[in-house]
């Protein structure tokens, strides 16, 4: 582990000072070499499909698993669309001139060697690897176990064409060791490896964090909350409420509980239970709610409970404060929206609520890079340093100060 | 401790969101304050330091623990140059309008809680309250035991205006456990708890990454380097030779290692060896350089070594290549200078040395929060993400995405 470790660490001196355009005509390169592959990875893909099906692996699962000629074209073309990203090395963040005349200039730089752990869909293979190259990173992917041929496959055809550059091969690399053993191992190796981000369930996530010396920056859970106040347009709240819950219950930024001022709350329900209904939605709900909605009465646990399936749970409140005091509690710091008409109390909420993504009068459902128009993303981020919410190629950047003087020594 | 820390967690809220020009008023009545205990700090002060002497604590940590009237006028001023700060939250970081018309603002907030490990000198303990107040975090301050009743004099004079304004005391807060085993609990509480910046030796500082699961921002060593380049302006490169080794060994910017380029290695070192004569510096050179300044052969392990004393280490390299070899693989990513005249061969130094703060034709000693400007410092980072080298009072602050809309949901 640790040679190979260092071989990458290596690597990165080389690729951090390629020419933005010889960056950008390799990831090309790569786009096309994908495309040209397909069969390949498609047979090696079967056999990864063969093994999980033979294995118990569940449906959904599988639906990520499994490769075909339009996701394989998708994948080439999320290259190429990395590829015509705006440079995010040699920005200057900052610069001014200090008294004695230094000239200082912050400016971003590869962050080095960038380890990222996840799970299933071997699309994140290529997206990952591209969006690393692109910002100058080395990048050491360790992938789900079930995909483990179709994303040696995918991250071989990427090498070969770093080989034909005269590339060190080593600047796409798959970690060797793909156990849990190797997971810990690697999360300590802080001599080689500048940064971890893992993308996946909590038990994987707090086993990272717990082992890790390396910064680690959490792609955790989303336990998003919807709040109706007492002057909302119901015209807004409505439709927004079903996107929030139903329009993809299973990703983290969608809606686990909608909260309902109390002065509005039997207006509000009544309108909105035929459309949870049409959509099949699961209620739990507190004493009032459920006198409206009808369901089950919904537990402390519940309120702590991402589903990652249409269920809702619903609360009365008695106002503004209730609701703050509710998101503090249960939130987890990554989407809150508030549906409000009221200057005052949109801007108190966007102020006072303590999460990565603040919204007023839409839906929790944007917190995306691309929605955010970033244009391709690593992920969301659920840690508060470095990388916050939606983590674009930027957040793949640090940065160096260039100081420029003319014989100044320090008094 | 997690009751505490639970405390801690709850002032967050209220110090979050408080008007600017309020925290400000309590900073200088803070400073205000201290100056009034002058008396009360300085007899505490006396017994930690008779209790420092009779256990045979050494002098430079004695004269770092005692404190004298300027010292408590110098704490009081830090305050208030603190208050004068731009207030560091609200900043509108970026913003910009999506495809769908949500209006998004990415702003700087508070990070939340700060615990903040440091040794010896009690006047950290006043900066670091006043920094994490400035920017809206409550502090969880951990210092040296031998200053024990000098940190809780100055705190208890800070938290007694907290008080005096109905601010939760525990806003700025001491960790009450300070063994080693209360550091190891402290590191583990992330859901309390969200930025560890331990500042101090290595011992520390490894004990905090390997048992933290909070994100820890580093104050480590600084094994810099200055290069003397073949196109040298000689009366720029010496006087910043004795500068960077001699005007403060002891700091993390100052220089272990001379290299200096083979074509003019005998002319410069010739020049430079009666002003490290008459600084008294002790020599550890190559076989070239041994011959001009004489003094002990350096072995491997001296390159790899952070003195803090007035010795330096000095090799002849072969030109910019090997420069480059060398600082690579004994540098710190702390402050590496080049001393050259030519244009090229400054600014691929600048661009490829990985450190945070790379200089030309100056002192690696302005590798310092005052000296760039920022008016105060956290100290000098030595980690790569969130803040890296002088850590200023804006780095003490995370950002959240506000995004405005009118109904806008996902398609």
């Amino acid at each position: 582990m640790e040679a190979f470790l260092q071989k990458a660490k290596q690597a990165s001196r080389a690729i951090a000072t390629l020419l933005p355009q010889r960056r950008n005509e390799i990831l090309r390169a790569m786009a096309g070499a994908i495309r040209e592959s397909q069969e390949m990875i498609l047979n090696v893909n079967a056999l990864d499909l063969k093994e999980a099906q033979a294995s118990g692996l569940k449906g959904s699962m599988l639906e990520r698993l499994a490769l075909d000629g339009p996701k394989i074209a998708g994948m080439a073309r999320a290259i190429e669309e990395i590829a015509m990203l705006r440079n995010p090395l040699g920005r200057i963040v900052d610069g001014w001139v200090v008294e004695n005349g230094l000239r200082i200039e912050k400016v971003s730089t590869p962050i080095g060697v960038v380890g990222i752990i996840y799970e299933s869909r071997p699309n994140v293979t290529s997206d990952t690897a591209a969006l690393c190259f692109k910002s100058g990173n080395v990048c050491v992917l360790k992938g789900g176990k079930e995909a483990k041929r179709s994303n040696e496959a995918i991250a071989s055809v990427m090498q070969a064409v770093l080989k034909a550059n005269n590339l060190p091969i080593e600047a796409i690399s798959l970690l060797p060791d793909a156990s849990r053993e190797g997971v810990a191992k690697l999360v300590k190796m802080d001599q080689y490896v500048d940064l971890i981000v893992p993308r996946g369930g909590n038990a994987l996530i707090s086993f990272v964090s717990e082992n890790a010396t390396i910064p680690v920056i959490k792609h955790d859970k989303g336990l998003c909350h919807l709040y109706i106040h007492e002057e909302a347009d119901f015209a807004k709240a409505l439709p927004i409420v079903i996107n929030a819950k139903t329009q993809r219950p299973s990703v983290c930024n969608a809606i686990e509980t909608l909260l309902v001022d109390e002065t509005i709350h039997e207006r509000f329900l009544l309108e909105l239970r035929p459309l949870l209904e049409e959509k099949g939605t699961e209620i739990r709900g507190c004493e009032k709610s459920l006198k409206i909605l009808g369901g089950k009465r919904a537990s402390e646990e519940d309120f702590h409970t991402e589903y990652g399936e249409n269920i809702l749970n619903v609360r009365v409140v008695k106002g503004f404060e209730e609701a703050l005091e509710h998101i503090a509690i249960y939130g987890s710091q990554h989407s809150e929206s508030i549906i409000t008409q009221n200057h005052s109390i949109a801007e108190r909420f966007l102020e006072e609520v303590d999460a990565s993504s603040v919204y007023v009068n839409a839906s929790t459902r944007f917190t995306d890079g691309g929605e955010f128009g970033f244009g391709a993303e690593v992920g969301i981020s659920t840690s508060k340093l470095h990388a916050r919410g939606p983590m674009g190629i930027n957040e793949l950047t640090t940065y160096k100060f260039k100081i420029y003087g003319e014989g100044q020594i320090r008094k």
